[in-house]
């Protein structure tokens, strides 16, 4: 499986403020990019904590794009996948909509009830992992369902432990020209971090101005 | 007085690992980037964080960029400054020995033997602000002692601090080709952080790509 994370961040590394609020930080080109990187993989991953604070469908916006996708014989969306160890994700959340095919990773630790509520025709919950979704186990199921391009929009714990698991093989940023600020506010890769000497070494691919921002693409080096 | 904030951080904005030990995030052309930036002002400042963790010196290193200084009439270093509310720089440390005349920014929270103790032919202790340093009339004490063009190398709860009290007017962050994560590592600006809609808004200037990583340059948009 390829996974890719796409993410938007401030200059200071923020996905959002102290208080979670979405915040718009990109602009119209960088836009179009992401629905056309949705548009092109089989599954678009988040993190509960992002479902919670923002509601996202993580669909494909644009009906062009929609109907390529269709031409070449894929589902019309991408299916949508939510890491959440205790299937904490509302029945009612745009993520588990009917307009795509829905995977919830989650744990043994997820009561039965809640699993139970979130399945249905569209929605699968798929279990992995004691505590917490073992990413491994939970990414080789999808790939055997015929998941082979991943991509991740966050949050912050989610693309830790994706890195933290080895399953990253590109991240590409969109730096946003503004200063968010705050030692509490989320940022691109929280968790609990790495330590001295064993950070993630990345190889810089490419620099592209778009908006009023920057886009850094890189390669993990494994 | 114009004012550059010049940092070093990870694709996630850290500047350091959760147990904020020193890390070499640039290279080579960014270490003689940021030498050749010191030497250009009049004094280059730090928050009493960063001199606990890292005991930095501050310092010009290139014997030809102090002669150039020498030869336009200025003195052979930057003066250093420490934003530190209470006094906690050690007599010991590296940023108040003899190289260089050093300004410790305190508040009147700062216990007299402190500062007492600070204070020689190379240090003075200059007082603004009751509790914390009210950076505004500090800084306006240091232009009245001629210093009109300061670098700002961190932490985050400084830069914070002074993006807050709209004092920064350049920013120039050079990101470098790895990932650090960490929901508790120090970030390029901590601080409580900013809500939305009152983010600070950049104008990004230039985009130049230094060793593994790049440099982005930004005006401060007032």
């Amino acid at each position: 499986m390829h996974v890719v994370v796409n993410a938007a961040t401030s200059v200071d590394g923020k996905l959002s403020s102290r208080e979670r609020t979405q915040v718009a930080i990109s602009g119209e080109s960088d836009f179009e990019r992401v629905d056309e990187l949705r548009a092109s993989v089989d599954a678009v991953m988040v993190g509960v904590g992002t479902v919670l604070a923002d509601d996202p469908s993580l669909t494909v916006k644009s009906t062009a794009r929609v109907r390529e996708r269709e031409a070449r014989g894929d589902s019309a969306q991408p299916a949508r996948v939510v890491a959440d160890s205790r299937a904490r994700t509302s029945p009612d959340a745009a993520v588990v909509d009917d307009s795509a095919h829905t995977y919830v990773l989650a744990s043994d630790a997820a009561p039965g009830d809640r699993r139970a509520r979130l399945t249905d025709e569209d929605t699968d919950v798929v279990v992995a992992g004691a505590e917490r979704v073992d990413l491994d186990a939970a990414l080789a199921e999808l790939e055997a369902r015929g998941v082979d391009d991943l991509m991740v929009e966050g949050g912050g714990e989610l693309v830790f432990s994706l890195f933290d698991a080895a399953l990253v093989d590109e991240l590409t940023v969109y730096v946003g020209s503004q200063v968010i600020g705050g030692r509490d506010a989320p940022t691109l890769v929280d968790g609990d971090g790495f330590t001295a000497p064993d950070f993630v070494a990345l190889e810089l691919l490419d620099v592209d101005r778009i908006d009023d921002g920057v886009l850094l693409s890189y390669r993990v080096q494994h």
